[in-house]
């Protein structure tokens, strides 16, 4: 194929072949429209027929006008979500079933990979270390990219870590700690830079809230992350509201990744309308910035090739696609991603949880008393109607959410597995698994909220300050 | 009309009216398709039938979906400009009349108000100064406000100017130092802090050009711009892609009006469309923000409510009508505004100048010889065919460049109403006019050259450094 006209397209990505075709359409209409040349005319007619026959056998699809392709265009359109498939969005998500989101199914619609065995011994073969329990029970289940990480890694070549979080309010709850946990052990093992974006501007533009609540929740939500126990001299901290106004190097890659994105994308990927602000609409841009080295010029000493790779849960993947297609088109890696499953919430596996419902998870900020409490009245159980029945025909693990909390939480696998095979044989009865659940968080919250007591103001003003790291690049 | 019931929409701009209507239709169909109470539905459709009301009242126009207010409606969408009218944008100026735009008709469609002798007057007694030839002669021709930042003034209340330019190419022509001149004049007279962006993001964004030539264009513009005689100490020029990355306050204020601006309003306004890019689609609040004072926290010590005075051409009045919309929203004064007249091109006053044409002006850079055969060659006559017509039927100075020309750069008022009468009697012949061009015209781009050469990288340097100006606040 290499002598086809065609050649040039093949290493196109399909937003890119999508723009060819619609380029070429309009070209076709306004050469038809100024009474061209026939001959003029047949040739452009020929090459949008030849770029439409790439774009399907690139994306499978037919080309339709003003519908980019699918494994960009996004579900929260609507048009684009299968009547029984899941809804999953930086904003939303929805699953009809118990046991939560069908994540297998999410792979193959978002195109990215499985990480299987062979990926978790040869993340143990260059670390040197055990699998993180979330690796070794499917918490973190997909990526993209995550084997040209380690090839790097393996030939001594550097890269870096980010990832972020959204300060809607000063309450986390315990989901939220699940990828800082995750990176925290990830800069650990790799012993690699780590940049932490607060999106409070994003804040600001969705929420009723003002610039400087946006600015107040980012610092308190940094103690939190903080307290997670990230290396101070490996870490940077940032909020957008603030840092924009600090960096060289930001505002560029902004601007860079805002010209090569089109209206028509971010509302086939984030579902936009017209009716939406147009900070909203920008937005994406700046939660993609982050992905290229140059953003932080102080760390990489503006190195504009460091690789980058993102800890996230899943509903995130949106904003990394985009910016997966418009890395190479700005010069610059494509970062790779390891996406976690949600974290249920205490009602059952249906929804992600709430901030702003107190009852839906386990806040940091609550006491024993509380976590008890909620943990025995909220936690929705798998467990049998009656003693009796339970006995006789044990638990399900699948859709018990104290569990479904357990395998995040609880470290220790044998313990895990005697508990699953106890609930599911009807041994061990709801109480007491609840029981367990109540044991292993209120040391585990007890045990931040006192690490985050440590967490000055000056500390988080150190972690928030633009500086070099602990590495020479 | 105190106590009627939208007593509380009077305040409210035509754009804030035009998105309350369409908030509540959108509310109005959600209670049907809900099947709401019958008499929930009737209190909310008496609502819109009244908001509709007062935005016929206020506007002068039926309310139509997805149409906003007419003032704030730009033209360059083509379903708003009507059949004989100018087009006039940011990026397009066309008129089909030989002596350029009619810029009454444009006063009364863009709702700005007309620079008469009764304010040309006040600003006389104000400052004690004459009135700059471009008051005078009407070039600035077109205000917002004016009369309240004379007001402001007079009671001893500061206030600030903003002006800019997009630098897409090395080369300025004469018509560039507009705005600059007049500008300067202001600052002289009132003795006022200035601000003068220069868009390098916007030409990123708009032009086949990298961000480091952007940045380039603007250094090499802003060596132009100082060469006009601003005054170091009173005087802040900023490039966007630099600025934005060193200043607290200034992406604050972008992201602000980011969020109270919807794609709808920038379609209207800017005729964007879905195939834009969203860098274009938010730009407009990058140029807005500089109205604000707190976008300068270095010059007014944080302070949030300076009025701000912005000369520019009316093609730049689309950004700062929206500006103006959006500014009490956010808690802001509105920025005032004089407009200036386009400058026209050598071939005729029917286009703006095109700075990647060089006949179609007169270049900084252009020598003595090429000033003179530009003028000779190119310069559109309002003289007669013959020498004998011309004796006896005079010539035209409505649609003579040279003329037109000289009215911008000739001080002498009794020597420009001598050529007037001169070459409109016949007396003077169209060579003998263009000779009185080129004789101004060499000295002073000669006197720029000079002046510019004196402009160091290290000149340059201390105007785009952000620093505190010989101001207290």
């Amino acid at each position: 194929m290499a002598d086809s006209p065609n050649s040039d397209l093949e290493s196109l990505s399909p937003l890119e072949l999508f723009e060819r075709v619609t380029e070429q359409g309009e070209k076709v209409r306004a050469l038809k429209a100024g009474k061209a040349p026939k001959d003029e005319i047949d040739v452009a007619v020929r090459r949008l027929l030849s770029l439409k026959l790439s774009y399907k056998t690139t994306t499978g699809q037919d080309y339709q006008a003003g519908l980019p392709p699918k494994d960009l265009v996004f579900i929260n359109n609507g048009t684009a979500k299968e009547e029984d498939e899941d809804l999953v969005d930086p904003w939303n998500v929805q699953t009809s079933n118990a046991k939560g989101v069908d994540y297998d199914k999410l792979i193959v619609r978002f195109g990215s990979s499985k990480i299987d065995t062979d990926l978790i011994n040869r993340i143990e073969r260059a670390t040197g270390q055990k699998p993180h329990h979330f690796l070794r029970r499917g918490i973190f289940f997909s990526h993209r990219d995550m084997d040209q990480v380690l090839d790097a890694y393996e030939n001594k070549k550097p890269f870096y870590l980010y990832t972020g979080r959204g300060p809607s309010s000063q309450a986390m709850h315990v989901g939220h700690l699940i990828p800082f946990m995750f990176t925290k052990w990830l800069q650990e093992v790799f012993d690699v830079p780590l940049v932490i974006q607060l999106t409070d501007d994003e804040k600001y533009l969705w929420k009723d809230m003002t610039v400087e609540k946006a600015y107040e929740y980012a610092r308190e939500n940094a103690k939190d992350i903080i307290a997670c126990g990230f290396d101070i001299n490996k870490t940077f901290i940032f909020s957008d509201l603030d840092y924009l106004g600090t960096s060289a190097g930001f505002y560029k890659n902004i601007v860079k990744v805002q010209k090569h994105v089109t209206f028509n994308q971010v509302k086939g990927i984030f579902g936009f309308t017209d009716s939406d602000c147009i900070g909203k609409i920008s937005f994406p841009a700046i939660q993609a910035a982050p992905s290229f080295s140059s953003s932080f010029p102080q760390i990489f000493n503006g190195k504009e090739n460091i690789q980058c790779l993102i800890p996230c849960a899943i509903d995130q993947d949106p904003y990394f696609r985009m910016t997966r297609d418009v890395a190479p088109r700005i010069g610059q890696p494509k970062p790779a991603l390891l996406h976690s499953v949600f974290f249920p919430a205490l009602q059952g596996a249906q929804t992600k949880m709430s901030a702003s419902d107190p009852n839906s998870s386990i806040f940091l900020t609550d006491t024993p008393k509380q976590i008890k409490t909620k943990i025995n009245k909220h936690a929705f159980s798998g467990g049998r109607d009656t003693i009796e029945e339970h006995r006789k025909y044990g638990g399900n693990c699948d859709v018990d959410v104290s569990f479904m909390y357990l395998t995040f939480f609880l470290e220790d696998d044998d313990r895990l597995e005697q508990l699953k095979q106890a609930y599911t044989s009807g041994e061990l009865l709801t109480g007491e698994l609840k029981k367990v659940l109540i044991e292993t968080m209120q040391p585990l919250v007890a045990a931040h909220q006192e690490r985050r007591k440590q967490v000055t103001d000056e500390i988080v003003k150190q972690f928030m300050t633009p500086r070099k790291l602990a590495f020479e690049f």
